[in-house]
């Protein structure tokens, strides 16, 4: 019989697995037990890392004899029918108060179903968001788990020494329970979308605006890392554009094909944000963007439509580039803002609690869209909990403020030269409804009431109304039903 | 018992039900039976209506009884579980060869699951959509049956009879198979909500730009409609815009309340857009603009965000408002072209062989997109069916490029002025972005091979790539897995 001696355990050991348990094994005071579907990959890790004292079981029986009480697994396989075949198997072999852990990409909506059923099994069952690639994995990701307070209670040590650190603080948080975590993830992974939209539109319109080289671009972001920006992003964009193809010489960017790829938590968020009513309309454009891209057939057959005559014409390059710095770092707080509207928005619908600030917190290290930045959402939630649109916070108020003009001068100029900007000229538009003191929805709700009786309200008194448009004309109160 | 004397039945008798039949029942040939889940509807119907010569039937073996072979009954509740329920019944009375249609707003998804439960009895179920509201189903529809081929030769004949007439043509075809008729008529509702943001875009614009009142608008609006965007919403708008509010004198488009409703289509067609990965942003921005007209918390919060400090500055009113509809017309050719792309994109996800010009055509009447426009859409499809982009027809080509100019000058306007016009700008960047010649969808690429490792394709040759971004920065060829 195996002797219990792992305080935790990792199922799936492809490379984020194999990361997160060495990440786990490294950290004073764990144990970890390792299991994979087959052998070879669990022989070959514990053969590579002597240093980590994994302890193998090549059973889901043996798995279980080997972790103490509550026995703790995270889960490390692709989202969908694995995910589920591996929490069966837990199941089985593990007793109540034991917790099994999510640490894959899956959908919340499939999180709450999974939390729900093993519930009755007396195991605690928590979804947990991973972000920061293998690397995060191995070093220090940032980790969203969902769940009960009782496995928090578990777990939250155990996250806590494994997790990315960010001003002395680990980037781990009880976001909420059951689905909340992978509901956060999703959301992070929407504003990544969003964020690298925005930052392939400020390096399209430079390039095309002043003719300078994607090295001479990268100097750009460089510098821009330097200040508000600051980012991971913006970092690693310096990285990609001064990369020179070995093969030709060329600037790598230019040698890669133009069409990007998506494994779907873009179109997660948006798809969610429309069913909660929220208009996420920036890592909407950023999701379709990479959909237009992505269609060879159709771009052939459109790049002969009618352009301008002219295209982009800068005459103070500097000038220029400041504008598209301002126009990205005001497109950039209408993302995350719609982002954290879309958590708000969320736990209100699915009953969590989540502290929007904490969630930024804990997006400051290991992950992708940490930045600079999110010390200032942090902000504006600790000072305002309850606020109802985040770009509304008196620093991001000043910020835009200062980048509105330049943000307007940015979209102009790509609609006149024929450049496009989706997420820049969208988020442009969503900050104008926002101000907006009256919108032609009145209009709308006018059409609606016309074809299909679809009623409208009143500013000047309560109640719902139709008019008559086929009939006389008048107007009458309506039943609230349409 | 009751003699088999009815060619056609309707279960559910509301609004829309009740006026179908009427429909049905004002049609040579037809003899119609009625029920409907409590007697009292039915009982009202027949009496209200005698000249119909219905045959009322108050239990679903009644109703059976009374039609004759094969059973064609249209069911018309609401979509979800009470569809599910009248399908059950009619089920359980129906034989092999009988058809049940569903007249309901169903997901398409939805009618592909019942179509194939359904199918395993012997009775055909057909998933149709029905447009033009109240007033459509009572005096002509445009019908938009799925289901089986056998089915077609039945219902064809009946449906022909009851639909819009537009240009001679019945507005009624065999979509394709099981879920494409609700399929189509959610594309439908979801180009429906583009058109009336983009009128509504139109409106604000000249106001604001011009200060003409609602009821010069109207004109406009009723000037418009004599010429190229001529459509029953241009129309609907004139009308809505020139009424005046019985209580206060003002124009009733003052007195509604500027916050937009929807139900639920218009999201449907973006969710299902993002899983087909097809970019249909303008309506995407439109579903999103209701949304956020929706939110008078955060908009009450937001009216005070900075703003230019000039607004609109229109020195000539004609030849703005000739540029406003020049952008409309130009964005609606953008939201048409997005819509049927969806279209072409769900046929090849699900099997469907769906007439893209046929559909075009029986949008023409009974309709709320009817316009003339749409015969442009049917020539287009007819001189090349399989044409990837409907926009790059020749004809729209001739449009877009009269009209790009002037679109560039309103979306450039409105930005400059702070005036939201979501739609018109998603449009032109999309226009733009399926124009260019290189995307900086590439840098997209480079990020994400950086930081998840997901790879790349190249211009210059076949396979898939990965730069080792940790490490010496040489570039491998990779499987194509990520």
């Amino acid at each position: 019989m195996t002797e219990a001696a792992a305080n935790i355990g990792v199922v799936g050991l492809a490379v984020m697995g194999s990361n997160l348990a060495r990440n786990l094994a490294s950290r004073e005071g764990n144990t970890v037990a390792v299991h994979n579907r087959s052998r070879s990959k669990t022989d070959e890790l514990v053969a590579d890392h002597p240093e980590a004292g994994f302890i193998p079981s090549f059973s889901y029986e043996e798995f279980a004899a080997s972790l103490t009480v509550p026995r703790t697994a995270v889960i490390m396989v692709k989202a969908g029918r694995a995910t589920d075949a591996v929490i069966d198997a837990l199941v089985e072999v593990f007793e109540p108060g034991d917790i099994i852990v999510d640490g894959g990409n899956s959908l919340f909506t499939d999180t709450i179903r999974r939390e729900k059923a093993v519930r009755e099994t007396g195991i605690n069952f928590v979804g947990m968001g991973v972000s920061g690639g293998e690397e995060g994995a191995l070093l220090g990701p940032s980790l969203m788990p969902g769940g009960s307070d009782a496995s928090w209670v578990t777990l939250g040590p155990i996250l806590k020494s494994i997790a990315a650190v960010a001003e002395g603080e680990p980037c781990v948080t009880h976001v909420g329970h059951d689905g909340a975590g992978h509901f956060v993830k999703m959301v992070h992974n929407g504003i990544e979308y969003a964020d690298m939209q925005l930052i392939a539109e400020a390096y399209d319109l430079i390039r095309r605006g002043t003719g300078k080289t994607p090295a001479e671009i990268a100097d750009v972001f460089a510098e821009w890392n330097t200040g508000e920006l600051e980012s991971y992003l913006i970092e690693i964009t310096a990285e990609v554009l001064r990369q020179v193809d070995a093969e030709t010489g060329e600037p790598l960017v230019d040698v890669i094909l133009d069409q990007a790829g998506a494994k779907g938590t873009g179109a997660w968020t948006v798809q969610t944000a429309l069913s909660l009513g929220v208009p996420v309309s920036g890592i909407a454009e950023a999701t379709f963007a990479r959909s237009l891209s992505s269609h060879p057939e159709q771009r052939a057959v459109s790049r002969d439509l009618p352009g301008p005559v002219e295209g982009l014409n800068v005459e103070d390059a500097d000038a220029f580039i400041e504008q598209v710095r301002l126009a990205l770092y005001a497109s950039k707080i209408v993302a995350y803002s719609q982002g954290f509207d879309e958590i708000r928005a969320g736990a209100a619908e699915y009953g969590w609690t989540i502290d929007l600030g904490a969630v930024s917190k804990i997006w400051r290290g290991g992950c992708i869209i940490r930045a600079q930045f999110l010390n200032r959402i942090a902000d504006a939630y600790d000072a305002e909990p309850g606020l109802p649109v985040l770009l509304t916070a008196p620093y991001f108020v000043e910020a835009l403020g200062r980048a509105q003009e330049a943000w307007r001068a940015i979209v102009q100029q790509s609609a006149a030269a024929g450049i496009p900007a989706p997420a820049f000229s969208s988020s442009l538009a969503y900050y104008d409804g926002l101000r907006a003191e009256r919108l032609p929805a009145a209009l709308i709700q006018g059409q609606r009431d016309f074809f299909g009786a679809h009623t409208y309200k009143r500013i000047d008194k309560d109640g719902t109304f139709h008019t008559l448009w086929s009939g006389d004309r008048t107007e009458v109160e309506a039943e609230d039903t349409h």
